[in-house]
């Protein structure tokens, strides 16, 4: 192949499970690893020498901002592919630049996507503008390496008209409701234990309330719902039920909250009660009418019989209602953790290679 | 973009949708349509002028054979692609020598792929002497437009193990069984009602019989068990269970077997009273155990709070149980139908003329 070149910024859990993935590449598919950091470390060569991540300890005298490790990549003897496995504004908001110097970009960053529409818009007019020569690829930014962004594509840019998109979008979501209200009316106990519980298993965040207050889930819909055709400005700029109880939401500590939490069971028990008495569970859904331009984040009755009552352990489901599809196309699989959201990259990384060389 | 130029071979259901589907790609996504094909039917210039479906009712003077055809398209001013929309043994036999052409396949012609395993290795061996310059895609060939052969091939390449693929793969059996044993115990009737129902509502094929025999299924359970790596001869080489029955074998119309079918009504009613008393559903499921080497086709008594109990109407269930997924990654949704299939055929050109231009 022509030469291809790639740059690895992040290797946290996603970053370490993704290069060990790149390493199992048949080699043909493989592009050539020139520079690598992580936090304030960084490997690179002024030549363009291939490298190798176990060598990150050695810094360079010389750490690359983003502008010159832009400038840096612009110039290599080949077309260069930027994988981004951060979550990072700063990084996501420097993809315009990269893309417009001709440089692909894969990453699982939501913030890229999912933050303000004129980046969103930088982002694709540069990759409009380059001519299939700069792409941009972020299965995993929604339900990690699970089919979703991918099938949204195609079903629109094969013409298709998606009218719903509906689902649990968070695997912590999945795991508190599966486990605090499920399907056969039992339950493993009250809200805050469960939360506590799933916080100690580490099924949350390190601090709960970054899943509880809904905004992993509306920026996942933020994403949807601008492939589906809405100018969804961002996701504070639809209705998003935080899961924070108002009173609690000036604590500092995480450890006040979760200490808290337990003076507010009695509101979640009456959802589940209400629920149950309907025939019902509780769920926290996201959901996007496109017709009516609606963006939803929040609690909902949902019937028992229905794929989303139904759902198990942490995992997400994802329904597109479309035109072609009246009966919902469906996709449903574990939608975090390191492996299977770098897969979403490596599967990324692979089109692009196919792509580029 | 460089000069792409397009084949069509098929103007059923599937083309027609195809057709109009292509119609609506933005300019740059669409190759010139240089050839079309219809029974005995033709349309081409020889010099590779664009042309326009519409224009098939005239033919020319010489109508081109398989080689003649991939002479004619080796020798266009630019890469070429075939979409072939039959379900024709002859074409699919033909690829090999389209793919050592350099001439891209993008198809839903199960036979291609479901064949003698030397046809697909020779498929297969061509699209990697090529080096990436003449590629296959087959989305459609299982579950039509559902994400499935592209999620199997993002599983296998990014280096996870599929341990074991399983789920209902025809959307004639799932409606004939959700219809004759339903999850809430009733009932649309008795077997040969349901399945003279169907074939009335034209979710059979013509001949009944076609759907009934398996062989479907096992087309397709052959196509996903080669991509997980197993090397099935084909799908006369693994253990599938006809629906019809051995004393009907020999009978010669399909009115006749229609006529005769309630006779074994019995048989079917035995199977669903037999699954009741265990409180499971009867289902027409097809399995891949990859690490057994073992593959599957017939009747299953399943639970019923399983999602394979639980599928509706027509749909198709395909779960992909991996290392990564232990608990599976599903996909769920219509499985046939023109439109549906010819999305998939759609979403496939789009990714080739990306990689080609």
């Amino acid at each position: 192949m022509s030469n291809l070149y790639l740059a690895v910024i992040g290797v946290g859990g996603v970053g370490t499970a993704f290069l060990s993935q790149l390493a199992s590449l048949a080699p043909s598919m493989r592009p050539t690893l020139i520079f690598i950091s992580r936090s304030s470390k960084q490997l690179y060569t002024n030549d363009y020498k291939p490298i190798s991540p176990s060598n990150l300890q050695t810094s360079p005298s010389k750490l690359l901002s983003l502008p010159e490790l832009t400038t840096y990549l612009a110039a290599a003897p080949g077309k260069s592919i930027l994988v981004d496995n951060t979550s990072n504004q700063d990084v996501a908001a420097a993809y315009p630049s990269f893309l417009r110097k001709g440089i692909s970009v894969v990453t699982p960053n939501k913030k890229a996507f999912s933050s303000s529409l004129s980046l969103w818009n930088d982002i694709f007019d540069a990759v409009d503008k380059s001519n299939g020569k700069a792409m941009v690829y972020h299965e995993s930014s929604v339900g990690a390496g699970l089919p979703v962004i991918s099938t949204l594509k195609d079903l629109v840019a094969t013409g298709d008209q998606v009218t719903k998109i509906e689902g649990v979008f968070s695997g912590t979501m999945s795991f508190l409701f599966n486990s605090f209200a499920p399907v056969d009316g039992s339950g493993k106990g009250k809200w805050s234990e469960i939360v506590s519980q799933a916080k100690d298993a580490g099924y949350t965040e390190p601090d709960p309330r970054d899943d509880l207050n809904g905004m992993d889930v509306a920026r996942k819909l933020t994403i949807l719902a601008r492939l589906a055709g809405l100018k969804v400005q961002g996701p504070e700029s639809f209705s998003v039920q935080s899961l924070i109880p108002k009173e609690l939401e000036t604590v500092g500590s995480s450890e006040e909250f979760m200490q808290r939490l337990p003076e507010f069971d009695g509101d979640m028990e009456a959802y589940k009660d209400n629920a149950a008495k309907q025939g019902k569970v509780v769920r926290y859904v996201g959901s996007i009418d496109v017709a009516k331009g609606e963006v939803k984040v929040g609690l909902q009755m949902v019937d028992r019989g229905t794929p989303i009552a139904s759902l198990m352990g942490s995992d997400n489901l994802i329904c597109f209602y479309t035109k072609r599809y009246p009966c919902p196309l469906v996709i449903q699989g574990a939608g975090a953790g390191g492996e299977v959201t770098a897969m979403g990259v490596t599967g990324d990384l692979i089109k692009v290679v196919e792509r580029l060389r």
